[in-house]
């Protein structure tokens, strides 16, 4: 066995131990480390920034892109901000232990089902360390022992990050081994922990589309994936103007390089030559570029600042991450539908529309983690959905789907309350 | 391509072309079908007898075991059971559509979560026909297309019944392609499904160890898996002597075949002699075979007509599925929770005490499915749960523990209402 997985396989053993310990540990433990991990983060900021400076040289020798790089660093800001995102997770309820469902049946017995903690789960991660922080403390306060796996890139971020992490949780009276980073960076110890079914209950990949693929068809165990986030939002013929041109241009605009933001504008014909000519003096000025269709094309061309390119079959169903969209004009809402449910990745949808019977359809018939009426895909999120921290958006219908909080990091058992009852 | 590989994917593609239109269907006319399809089962039993007759000449032929031939044959009362649990489900209500979690944010956008079917789902099961019609009635309630893969050895029963659920489901508006059943035998077929993660949203294993072990380890689509139950009963010192009998009685003779039924006996060695002692002598009644510790043996060695076996280490953490049980002295509540914890297979286990501190020990420390207090393990079950029908037993943690009822054969989407409402 060579040393990297034996690393894994002594540190799945020690998280299976904790989970034990971790899946009863009081409340007010979990959130006393959480607010330690918080506090420890911005005391020892320098040593993190000093070890990301590692990475980041490393990063520049290997010629990263400024936009990789850009999600490698840290910098005091940026660690103020994932501590305070670890003492949000603090002020969340703690979802263990809720008792829910509960019945009497005839003959007396008193069943309910009560949430518990999934047990082990293994995080594999790409390049940005704040995962670690992120995933290390949802973990902790679902009562679940984690696994972090980060990306080599980031490799003395994330031990720095963990390390942290780790001794803030442990003086607080979380159990050893309850958060565990592996820092044998082989590319052996993915293939190794993803066959590991036994021992680890749940694989969450965080990153690109590559690497959440890889995951999802090698893994033994189960996956929380998102993925691909391929949006549309369908501009219908009674929709309001003005809110129809908000909805669309801060979808793309606001923040064009995450998975709930637009890739495709899908507008009524009726609507299309007004809709069109109010959005794109303020795409221009954005620099927005779109991919149009032949209709879009001759109401849109000759637009002053405006990128515009002749859309190919390509571009439907394409998830740009960038300051890019296509637009398709649509003949009906049954048309729009159609082309959601044939290029539409599951993620978020949406419609602008007056029209009530309109949404009603919408909502009921596009299949997907969420779907809008009137309203921003951006908002697909868990913290403006409520759920407070998430640990990411799953486009997979099992177990869970949409924003993924702390509930949704966990199982239930059924408690059977009886008095000597037995099966006639 | 062969043509049973061609018929499945026709097969599955038209499954998921209904499944749209079936997630839509009204409660009505999904209850219509399930009374017409429980009329039916009965009206045309002497047609699906006569198939049957087919499966159980060819198995006598094969020289069957009593036992399995006895899983396979179905007769008017069968049939009439089978369409009474047809009608139940009519009467359960309808997952679908149930709105949830509702919220309304700060900024006035109203998110909800409801729920929606999962999709297509494939059953692949062993020698009982009845599956054929408990699988394909649940999903059909649930808004499910399904794919049936029953065993060989039942081919024509399934076939016969397959198309009296059809036929009467289709007459009364579910949508053509619904229900599906596979008429090749190959075993390509199942190698070839469980590869289809695109097209099949879910598949469900019912049967052998074997099959559930090959399932969840070759499909790269979700499994919702039930599996092994190693059922522990422990006796504390404090229980009641005639419930714990009684308990223990019941777990393990009422239907030993099942998974849900008692393996082994933990008893707390201050009330080893006198429980055992006023076991041993119905156990002898019921032919119960015992294996046993050393400290067990000394006290029921000499019970008249009992069969006594000394354990040995295979024992522990064995499903008999038949009339024999393992017993063993503790000396703690803490060495049985150990014990549950090395050998249990997470499915069903039970104490039996008056002392609620280690009742709630008991309860809170066991990591299974269903934990009991002075009952039988025996009621572990979706009709005895109150869920109505049950798809099996999950002993997975993830998406469903526990009896699977129509609500665990659903997914949710979230529904998100605004009035213009941008990201800032």
């Amino acid at each position: 066995m060579s040393s990297a997985i034996k690393e894994l396989e002594t540190k799945v053993a020690a998280a299976r131990t904790a989970a034990k310990k971790l899946a009863r540990l009081p409340t007010e433990v979990k959130n006393k480390a959480l607010l330690s991990i918080a506090e420890n983060l911005a005391l020892y900021r320098n040593d993190i920034i000093e070890e990301n400076k590692r990475d980041m040289a490393a990063a520049d020798e290997a010629n990263m892109s400024a936009a990789m790089q850009d999600r490698l660093m840290l910098n005091t800001t940026r660690i103020a901000g994932i501590a305070t995102d670890v003492k949000t997770v603090a002020g969340l309820p703690d979802p263990v232990g809720e008792i829910f469902d509960s019945r009497t049946m005839p003959n007396g017995l008193q069943i309910s089902r009560k949430r518990v903690p999934l047990g082990v789960i293994a995080a594999i991660y790409e390049s940005r360390p704040n995962v670690t922080v992120d995933i290390s403390t949802l973990c902790l306060k679902s009562g679940n022992a984690v696994i972090l796996r980060g990306g080599k890139e980031a490799i003395h971020s994330n031990l720095a990050l963990a390390r942290i992490v780790q001794r803030s949780a442990y003086e607080a009276g979380v159990p050893d081994g309850a958060i565990q980073i592996i820092e044998s960076t082989d590319r052996s110890v993915v293939d190794h922990m993803l066959k590991m079914s036994g021992q680890i209950d749940l694989v969450v990949p965080r990153g690109g589309a590559e690497l959440i693929k890889f995951v999802a068809s090698n893994a033994k165990m189960p996956v929380l994936a998102g993925g691909v986030g391929v949006c549309h939002t369908f501009v219908d013929k009674s929709a309001k103007l003005g809110d129809a041109v908000a909805i669309v241009y801060n979808a793309k605009v606001q923040r064009p390089t995450v998975c709930n933001a637009l890739d495709t504008i899908l507008v009524h014909a009726e609507i299309a030559d007004a809709f069109l000519k109010a959005l794109a003096p303020e795409f221009a000025k954005a620099g927005v570029e779109l991919h149009c269709d032949w209709g879009s094309q001759q109401i849109l061309q000759g637009t002053p600042g405006l990128k515009i390119v002749p859309a190919t079959d390509k571009d439907w169903g394409k998830e740009y991450l960038a300051l890019i969209a296509a637009v398709k004009v649509m003949k009906s809402l049954d048309e729009a539908l159609e082309h959601i449910d044939r290029y539409g990745s599951g993620h978020s949808e949406a419609i602008v529309t007056e029209d009530k019977s309109n949404a009603a359809r919408f909502l009921d018939e596009v299949d997907a983690a969420c779907v809008y009426v009137n309203a921003s895909t951006r908002f697909t999120d868990g913290g403006q959905f409520g759920l407070g921290a998430e640990v990411g958006i799953s486009t997979q219908k099992f177990h869970a789907r949409g924003p993924l909080g702390l509930k949704e990091l966990t199982s239930y058992k059924w408690i059977i309350q009886g008095s000597g009852q037995v099966r006639p």
